[in-house]
């Protein structure tokens, strides 16, 4: 049984790392911590449910796997601290995700707290860096719309099925989830139920996580806000390279995910957010509009977009089977 | 005072334009009638309400304007019969949008029901058509979509700020009632509620329309489903001509739409559905996003999508002010 | 054109007043001030909107009647100030709905901060209370649950018709605008939508106004939270007088509210919450349930339980058409 | 493992059944059989996915236990053929679920079609039925509602805490799926979102269940309509023997169900429905109002209403752990 330490576990990634670990059969959780211990109410009483205590890095000590759900910026120094005890760390914040100190600084409004780290640090698209991860100490989780557009982007580009200079749009909507608990003019429920707009597009933070993996800086990504508690769809415009078809992406994307358990093609009709919430899949599909191709991808922001995909990075980082827990 | 008839009074344009009328300082709903008349439980009880009476075209002889809200294929008589008795009609069906009854055929899997009043059928974009509405009989009330999408979109083209070949892709997100009141398994409040889905993209029969009023052929239309009841917001990304910028377009916009009433720009800030809803605006801004410009507009389906415009346009055709009962 | 300032203009009832008011003949709205001015992101960007302006006592010396939106405990002062000035006050707040200073500091925990107007607030029951709000200069605004409650508990308890020891059981339901637009724990999207629970059952500060004007301790009121944004549905069982049926309660609530704009009685069928709201209606139905009877009152809360009976009754103090710009 | 066969596996319940079987270590779902096979479109693409095929009694005959959850009516003779095969049977339609079958035919409209069986029948209310259930070959699996109504009631009257003759008051508040997925006027989402509604109250067909069970026709139960998904919310209104409070019912089922995996009371803070949802937990508290005490009870309909009941039952009837696939 692998002992686990979740830090940051009063928020929404840390509620479902909780509740997605008291289903696993090799992992327990030993610490959950919050440093809005006592501020905050306790959470819906479930099954899983264990008490919250305050922030104490000593006690990691014993544990041999750590997940920061922790505000990036406060984040860095528990996983440096985490990783002198020998634990395995996956960081769900965005501290590691940039190879590159000056663009996190830029992009974060913030000194990186440990550039020493950055190095080390593995990007965790399980599907695209297993090899990486397998082998790796401290895993920079995701971002939840990085997550989404980069699974079907990624094996196109390599397979140049993608024409080299024309513009992608990622036109994302996610659920309010993604806002965290954070109790604000945003959050309210007022705001968000029977509405829906656009945020910061060409401006969001993780344009800078995208154009780095994708190596590109052409992705238009205006993120949209659903009036639903989870899940992200990306609707993703891509002119083909001469002589591609959305049938050949679509071949494309089977070949490269045939035998993952988490990527599901559609072939026939479209993904759905029911189809993918609450689950670690991320469902695509490819069409054929005149001469571009919509790519579409659906995911739950908090499980493949965050807890999930943290989870299936840490079973790998210890041995176990990736699909442990998730299925 | 003018008498109005509403033909297929039982849906939700139906009903959304006898409650604008009821405020309507000269106007009055003389008939409400329904095929479905008899088939449906009552409307909820609010104090416009008054009885719906079967389907009966002798009737229509006493009245000034005839409001079509009944299916396309049948609706094109109810207009020829409305014709012949001296009222104005605007249809609000997809009957008359369509200047070619081939296009029609093709689009509606259906032989054009009337094509002998094509010619004379004006469609309704009341911003952009205003002179030739005041003096028609017969106005055919532009789809949902193609408002959202050509509101914005005309100026911008009329005035070469759009770069000429290239693609524009319109992400469209529409609420349920855009569906209408059927109960399907698409408008089950467990297929709609915490969810949202693609349907049609690149394949929906308004692509006819838009692409017809914007004469190029190379708008890619994807409609989306919000679980939200009232609203469409439409994300627009154009590729702008050279040496122009966000900031020329919305100037464009600014200087088309002086003087409207229910246009509004934002300069700051970005539309919203709660914006719009229950009221006749389309609110558009446009964003710079790197080498693209995202345009977005917002409507209420229901009222500047459909039964908001078609009064503006009865309005028009009557002599009266375009924007009485909708402010 | 009677000259109008709102006070708190930038909460949820300080909204709707605006709203309303901007249809109505023969108001208009001089000013708009609000506590929190410059602190709040501004309202939707609508047709009634104007510039809300910092508190400002001074400049209600012009206008006929102010509306008092502020939070009780500070609107006292405010309504002393307004009184001197002439003007008529509706005060939406709690300040003056209890008679009694004592039971006031009990509920609220807090000194009563004008006992002097005490005596001569009217509570504004516009239907049971019309004389005396028509000669009144300051009325108490009831609260959105008592409203509910008391339209038809009261003619019913007047005629003898209910049974005089029996427990009531009021168990009601109110949409989140009823909490306000303050941003904490209870109001975030995540803690309401696709949820439902009781608070505060049996000690909601409401109770004591209930039980002020029903003349009675034994209401028992449980308020519950609905997913919803508008709408209150309060579910209110009585045990009826020997020989008294729910048709008999009917019978009198017909007879009572005969010639009532903005009272509906249900014959056939149950109300619900579409159909009361963004109007100002309470709609109402009485049902037999064995040997109980089983009372339903459905209101928007924010209209007949907050601005839209404020602005009934500031007609008539204004001598004003009491529905004027409310149909 | 335990094969298993669910018939009427395209609604809801039949789904949820197939996703809890999925998790469990000692069952297996070998047929998945639908009447409506063919009509429907697929559920949502899931990892528990497998063809659902026509209904086929034949093929019962090498399964250990049977799920029904086809409508009532039909069911009946669908157990029969199942119990001949020697399988267990859960019945989750309402056919075995009232001992006379005269008051079946009155509360159904339906002469019933299986009289002989009614008598081996046991109903399902696995807490307080735990020994018939082991021993049944057919269990007759409790509606939703009466679920959610005799679990806090049974024990309080059985230790003598209720007052004799006073009423008792079931104001309960049900998600949608509880309509099923029949696409009726009901269960559009434009008559269910943002709207609320009381339904067939005193009148609704599972007060013969609960009052045959309850033993006592005094339960006014009253049904309403919440704009969730999931859940069923029942408050619960009694009036306490002399000399009880509400911390005596609560000690009393604390003491009742103290072990019960899932059962949980609350002392402190309010049940709500996210603590309940896609869990077979009942939560309850007793607060006391007065002199009336309000016993709150809140379940998934789907799992503690139906599937999940079901399978805890199923799981007893076959020597399984109770809560195998259940936590």
């Amino acid at each position: 049984m692998k002992r686990i330490a979740i830090l940051g576990a009063s928020g929404y990634a840390g509620q479902e790392l909780a509740r997605l670990i008291a289903g696993h059969p090799e992992m327990q959780v030993d610490l959950l911590m919050s440093a809005r211990e006592g501020q905050d109410p306790p959470p819906p009483k479930n099954s899983y449910e264990q008490a919250i205590q305050p922030l104490d890095l000593d006690a990691l000590q014993y544990v041999d796997g750590v997940f920061l759900c922790t505000p990036h910026g406060a984040t860095a120094r528990f996983a440096a601290a985490a990783l002198e005890t020998g634990a395995k760390v996956v960081d769900l914040s965005a501290d590691f995700r940039l190879r590159d100190p000056e663009l996190y600084a830029e992009t974060y409004e913030l000194e990186h707290p440990a550039p020493a780290l950055l190095d080390e640090a593995v990007y965790g698209l399980t599907e695209q860096k297993r090899g990486e991860i397998s082998r790796a100490r401290l895993v920079a989780n995701p971002g939840c719309y990085p997550t989404a557009i980069l699974l079907p982007l990624l094996p196109l580009q390599k397979a140049g099925l993608l024409q080299a200079a024309a513009p992608i749009i990622a036109d994302c909507k996610s659920g309010l989830s993604g806002a965290g608990r954070s109790a604000t003019a945003t959050t309210h429920f007022g705001s968000v139920h029977e509405n829906f707009r656009a945020y910061s597009p060409g401006s969001h933070r993780h344009s800078a996580e995208i154009n780095q993996e994708f190596g590109n800086g052409d992705i238009l990504f205006a993120p949209h806000l659903l009036p639903v508690f989870r899940g992200i769809y990306a609707s993703i415009y891509v002119t083909p390279a001469k002589g591609t078809s959305a049938a050949d992406m679509l071949a494309c994307l089977e070949e490269t995910y045939a035998g993952e358990a988490f990527i599901r093609l559609y072939g026939l009709g479209l993904p759905d957010l029911q189809g993918v919430q609450r689950s670690n899949f991320c469902d695509m599909a490819a069409l054929q509009c005149g001469g571009q191709v919509l790519l579409i991808s659906a995911i739950d922001n908090l499980v493949k977009g965050a807890a999930g995909q943290a989870l299936q990075n840490m079973n790998l980082m210890l041995g176990i089977d990736e699909s442990e827990g998730l299925l």
